[in-house]
C-alpha cells in the first residue's frame, strides 16, 4: 500500500481489511507447518514459520487409552496449571471438558485452538503465539481435584457418589511450608513440549476456554536439559533424578495405571501428586561432594548407587562397611524412596527443574536466617496408582527421615485424578464421569 | 561393592573413598563432551551424557573484542541476574571480575567452573548440573550499574572519575510499577544459551564465585520458541518482536558499540536496558484482532507493517486512507519506535518471553480489577550505544503515547555499561577500569 493508491478507509474504524484464510483449520492436516506453508499470501516473509528442527514437527497421540505425558517419553519442557471451577452448574463443567477436549486435540495436532478468524473485527479464538511452530511433542492432560467431588467442599456437581477413595487431600508433613496460592486446585493442566512456547500457548488457550466457568489458581513452568529425553536428566542439585522408575508395560499396568479397582470412570486413568520442592542452594553447595552422595546415596557424576558403577545397577541396600556402618546410609533419599523399603511400591516420576527468579524468603538454614535465595528447585510430579498406599506414606517417612529434607522446602502441592483419554474423536476427556 | 569384601569406612565419616578423576579440566578440551567420553569409568551408564544435539555441541567464542550474547546469534533461553556489591574494597571486587572472567571462559567452552574435586571430603567448586551437557552456545556478558561509578551511592570504589556520563539511572516512566527487588542492581550477568539448564548452571556458578563480595539482587529467566534461531520469534502477544534491529556491521558500529566518545575502557563496549514487562493477557486476548494490529503497526500472522506484505517491508509511515487516516496509526507500537520517529536511531533487542506463573495483582484494565493474572510477558533487552540518547527519550514518549501501554506493565527495570570482552586468555572484563 502506497500514498498513491489510497483506498478508503473502511467505516468500521479501519477494521476488516484484512482478509485471512482460514489457514489453520481443526479439520485440517495434522502439522500446522503443512498447512502454513501452502498459505502463501499470509508467510511471504523471508525465513520465519518454515524452519523447524525434528521434534518441533512431531506429534504425541491424543486420543487413546490414557492421557499424554505420562508415560510419553520426557519433553524438555513442562507448564502446570491449576484452576478453580467456579460455576456451580454441572452442565458447565462437562461443556467446558468437552471444549478442552476439542482445544487439546487441536493443540497436539500442531494446529491452533481453533480455526483463525478471517475478520479483523473478529476476537481471535487463539493468541496466536505458537503460529508457525509445529507440535513439538505437546501433550495436555487433565485432572480432577479432591474438592471437585465435595472433598473439604459442597457438593457443587453431584460427583461425591463417584470420589475415587483414594483421591484425598494431601496430609500436612513435616517440614512443609506450602504457599496457599501454589497449592490445590479443582483443575489441573499438565502441559508438556520440546518448545516452551508450545507449552505456554497451550495452557494459556486452554485458560482462556475456561472463561466463565473455571479460573486460574496456580501454575509452574519447568524444564529439563535438553537432552532429558535420551536419558535421565540431572535435576539443579547435579543428580540424576527418576532412574528407579516402572518403564515396562507390566511395571506401568502395576504401578501406574488404574485397574479394576476403579472406579469405573477412572479405570485406565491414573493419579498425579505434584510439589514444588525448592532447594536451598547455598547450603547444598557448601556440602562437601562425599556428605551430597551420602545425602543421595548415588554417585554424583555417574549416577550410580553408591558403591556401585552404573546408573541401573541394583540399589544393594544391605551392603556394609567392616565396621556394620551402611554403604547406602540409612536416611539416604534413595533408599527411603526405594521400592524395597516401601512394599515394593513405585511411583512414575516425571519431574522438571524450575527457576522463578530471587526469593527474599528465610532459609531453612541456618534456622531464620534471612538471604536473597534462589526461588528454583524442583517440580516434582508423580503419576502412581494410588496416593494413599504411595506417595503418603512413602513421603510422610521421607518428611521425617529424609537428609535430603536439610536442603529442601516444598512450596507448592497438588493431588488429582487423571481420568483415561477420549478413546478418539467425538469424546472427550471425563466423559465417563459425567454422563 | 558387596557385603563379601566389605572395606574398612574411612574414619572421616565415610569420606574420600571415591576418586575422581579431573575429566573436565579447565584446561582440557573445548567441549566437555569430548572430554566426558573420555572419561569411561565415570560415565558407563547406558544412555545419559553422550547424545546431544547439534545446539548443545556448539561453543560462541568468549574473548575478543565484544562480550558475548550481543549480536550472537539468538538462544533459545536466557537467564539475566542483578547482583549487589557487599564489599567496599576495590581489589576485591576486581578480583571477582578477574575471577568471573576465568570461570566464564571454562562454561562458555563447555566446562565446570573450575576442575572437579577428586576428594569426597572437598566441596565441589561446581554445583554439577551441566555434567554431561554441551556448551550449548552459552554466552555470558558482565555489566556494571550505575552505583558501582557512585552515582545515588558512596564512591566507594573510587570509580566517580570514570563513570560514563550516558549511564543514569532510568527515570520514572509514566505507568511504571517497579518492583524494588526486580530493579537495579550494581553488576548484572546476561546468560544465553540453547539448553536453561545450562543458563542456569553458568549463573549459579557465577554467583557462588561471588561469594563474599556480591549478593543475588534478583533474576529473571526466559524463553523464546525453540525456532527463534532461524527467525524473528514471535512474542507471547503473538507478534513478532525484534524485525528492525541493526544487523550489519556498519549499523552495529553506529547503533551498539561505544566508540571515540568513550570513556576508553568502554571503547567496544555498550549498555543494556532490561525492562521485565507483565503482559495483561485477559485484556490483550479480549481485542480484536484489527484492534491488536493497530496496537503494533503490524499484521499477527506475517509480521508486514499494515499495509504491506513482507516481515521485512519498510515501514510507510506516511501512508494513510483516503479519508485521511495513517495507515499505521499515529499511537502504534511499531511507528513510535521506528528509527524514522526516532532521530534515525536504533538499538538491538534481544528479547525474550518470560512465564513466572500466576500473580493475584491488580489489573490496570479494569482499573483496580482483582484478578488472578498470568506473571508473563516480555523481559525486553535492548543493547545500545547510548541510552540517554537512545532508549530514555524513547521509551518516555511510547510511556506516554504508546496504544501497547495500556495491555502492558513494566515491573522491573535494570540499565548497566557491558565493558568489551577480554581479548585474550590472561585478559578479564573490566580489566581497562580497575587498571
Amino acid at each position: 500500500m502506497t500514498d498513491d493508491d489510497a483506498p478508503e478507509e473502511p467505516a468500521d474504524a479501519q477494521r476488516s481489511r484484512v482478509s485471512r484464510r482460514n489457514f489453520l483449520g481443526a479439520a485440517g492436516g495434522l502439522v500446522a507447518g503443512a498447512a502454513l506453508v501452502g498459505a502463501r499470501d499470509q508467510l511471504t516473509s523471508h525465513k520465519a514459520a518454515t524452519v523447524r528442527n525434528t521434534d518441533s514437527d512431531s506429534v504425541e497421540p491424543f486420543y487413546g487409552l490414557h492421557q499424554g505425558g505420562i508415560t510419553t517419553r520426557p519433553q524438555s519442557h513442562t507448564y502446570f496449571a491449576a484452576l478453580d471451577v467456579t460455576t456451580d452448574r454441572r452442565s458447565e463443567l462437562a461443556a467446558l471438558l468437552q471444549s478442552w477436549t476439542a482445544v487439546a486435540a487441536n493443540l497436539t495436532s500442531g494446529r491452533t485452538a481453533a480455526p483463525l478468524v478471517t475478520d479483523v473485527a473478529a476476537v481471535e479464538p487463539d493468541s496466536g503465539e505458537a503460529v508457525g511452530l509445529g507440535p513439538a511433542r505437546l501433550t495436555t492432560n487433565f485432572g480432577f481435584g479432591p474438592g471437585l467431588f465435595g472433598r473439604g467442599a459442597p457438593d457443587r456437581f453431584g460427583l461425591a457418589k463417584d470420589w475415587p477413595v483414594w483421591l484425598i487431600d494431601l496430609p500436612a508433613f513435616p517440614g512443609d511450608e506450602l504457599i496457599e496460592s501454589k497449592t490445590g486446585g479443582d483443575l489441573t493442566i499438565h502441559a508438556c513440549a520440546d518448545d516452551p512456547q508450545v507449552a505456554f500457548h497451550a495452557v494459556r488457550q486452554l485458560v482462556r476456554a475456561a472463561d466463565g466457568v473455571a479460573t486460574i489458581r496456580w501454575s509452574q513452568a519447568g524444564f529439563n536439559e535438553a537432552s532429558a529425553s535420551t536419558g535421565t536428566p540431572r535435576n539443579l542439585m547435579g543428580f540424576k533424578d527418576g532412574t528407579i522408575n516402572p518403564r515396562t508395560g507390566a511395571e506401568l499396568d502395576r504401578f501406574v495405571w488404574v485397574g479394576h479397582e476403579g472406579p469405573d470412570w477412572l479405570t485406565g486413568g491414573t493419579y498425579l501428586v505434584v510439589r514444588r520442592v525448592r532447594i536451598s542452594f547455598n547450603q547444598w553447595d557448601a556440602e562437601p561432594l562425599g556428605s551430597q552422595e551420602r545425602v543421595i546415596g548415588r554417585h554424583k557424576v555417574s549416577g550410580a548407587p553408591l558403591g556401585k558403577s552404573n546408573e541401573f545397577d541394583e540399589l544393594d541396600l544391605e551392603a556394609a562397611y567392616a565396621n556394620g556402618n551402611l554403604v547406602i546410609p540409612y536416611d539416604s533419599h534413595v533408599r527411603l524412596a526405594s521400592p524395597q523399603e516401601n512394599w515394593g511400591e513405585m511411583m512414575l516420576r516425571r519431574s522438571y527443574a524450575y527457576n522463578d527468579g530471587v526469593d527474599p524468603l528465610v532459609e531453612r538454614r541456618p534456622p531464620g536466617g534471612l538471604a536473597a535465595t534462589l526461588d528454583a528447585g524442583l517440580f516434582f510430579a508423580a503419576y502412581q496408582r494410588n496416593p494413599r498406599l504411595v506417595f503418603i506414606p512413602i513421603f510422610q517417612r521421607m518428611a521425617e527421615l529424609d537428609a535430603l529434607r536439610e536442603f529442601t522446602t516444598h512450596t507448592g502441592s497438588a493431588v488429582v485424578a487423571i481420568p483415561p483419554a477420549a478413546a478418539r474423536p467425538g469424546h472427550w476427556v471425563g466423559q465417563q464421569l459425567f454422563e
